[in-house]
């Protein structure tokens, strides 16, 4: 089975399209209590998720001791629950070789996300996993994205379109990460490529409406995840923290669903 | 001081262009040995190293070990010689926050090689450390760099000019990465942007020839950097391995300043 095809199966099982974001504030905790947070958080969100996405500068910014938190987080995840490594990493030949192997083999990540600036050889090694798949930074939800990304080419597209063709041209396991800050960009790539699963971060903290996603990128079991982190994970910052993360979870995946029931 | 002028009091001091990358092979080493491996490296090439440059992909190959071996490594680094890490983070917000934190404050590196597709918010983090670094991806030394960055774009330059242009305009604390297999283009960012320092890898293992780059770039203590990492560490792969690094990065210095005394 495909990673796309595990993301999807349970997408549809638990109909939602929530990503979980598990990225730790470094000013709310210590290291040692990682782990144990995330886990309740996972424990608390795990009926509500598509699929988990920890992005791994909130564990390096913690050093070894973070990255051991990670590792033990990791456990707490069900074995159905599809994982993504948001690393953004992008590098060439060899070393691409060992940043694949790094998220894949040694963490064991379903997914990652990847920068292609370097081009198809740089991320081919991702794709030598038929198993395994990446999501490349298309339009990223950032206010500077525009500055490159959408930087018009000689041939008429701009630069995020040329890269949302490009990309997914390479293989049946790429994605595209896609911010929900920019719905018109959204709607513009799922048009562009209708068939490529899209990783949508930007809602909750940064300001991303479920339902301009939804009116941009359809509803439909794996072809797009709605990454929401600081929103789940800090709904509440007292004892009931837990709790509140299952909640902030399980109302994103009902205004997506019932974004998917509004006229068009 | 600023990490650009240590590199080029450094740089002065040993009258060397050579950047020793420390990229260990994962079919040659296991994490258990690469700490001392790397030491033995290191004082015999520290006399001909104007910097250090680890590429973190080859110890997070290694998970938590490899990372705890860098660390190890690291310690063995003469504290005059600045080390970058090459690591092509990118990503926005508080998630470049904690990459910065990573490399800058956890790792305490002097300076990293950041991808900036995302935008220059996404890379300002990095910038907000007066005495820190970064070298900003520009024209790499794959083969497949033309892809994105050669896209002509509607203003008549191509990608990878724009981002030279734009990064080199945020700070005087960005230098760029151009890879050494492609001279013309070498030759044409340093002529665009006259003071930025440029980290130039490729030569050795890649093909970059040290007389080519040196003839495009010129010699100049901190303005260039040039950086081989299998030909200096794996230069003998029998118990004389490191008297063999030793001279591999003799011989490059010294070709980079036999090639600053050719006529142009």
């Amino acid at each position: 089975m495909t990673f796309f095809e595990r993301l999807e199966a349970r997408s549809r099982a638990a109909d939602s399209l929530v990503c979980v974001g598990l990225d730790p504030d470094f000013k709310k905790h210590r290291a040692a209590e990682l782990a144990s947070f995330n886990k309740a958080i996972i424990e608390s969100t795990a009926e509500f998720a598509a699929c988990y996405k920890p992005n791994i500068a909130f564990y390096e910014q913690f050093g070894i001791p973070g990255l051991q938190a990670l590792e033990e987080s990791l456990k707490a995840i069900p074995p159905e629950i599809p994982v993504i490594c948001d690393a953004k990493r992008g590098d060439m030949g060899n070393t691409a070789q060992a940043y694949a192997r790094a998220l894949f083999e040694t963490w064991g990540f379903g997914a990652a996300t990847v920068n292609a600036y370097q081009g198809s050889d740089a991320v081919a090694p991702f794709l030598a996993y038929p198993d395994k798949a990446i999501f490349v930074l298309c339009r990223t939800s950032n206010p500077g994205s525009r500055e490159f990304q959408e930087q018009r080419l000689e041939n008429g597209r701009m630069l995020y379109q040329q890269v949302a063709l490009t990309a997914t041209s390479w293989s049946t396991n790429v994605g595209l990460v896609v911010g929900a800050t920019a719905p018109e960009e959204l709607a513009d790539v799922r048009k562009l490529v209708p068939a490529a699963p899209l990783l949508v971060p930007g809602v909750g903290a940064q300001g991303g409406k479920p339902e301009d996603v939804v009116r941009a990128a359809g509803y439909q079991h794996g072809k797009m995840v709605v990454n929401a982190s600081r929103s789940i994970m800090y709904a509440d910052e007292g004892s009931g923290f837990a709790l509140a993360a299952g909640n902030a979870a399980r109302t994103l995946r009902d205004e997506l669903r019932a974004a998917a029931a509004l006229p068009a």
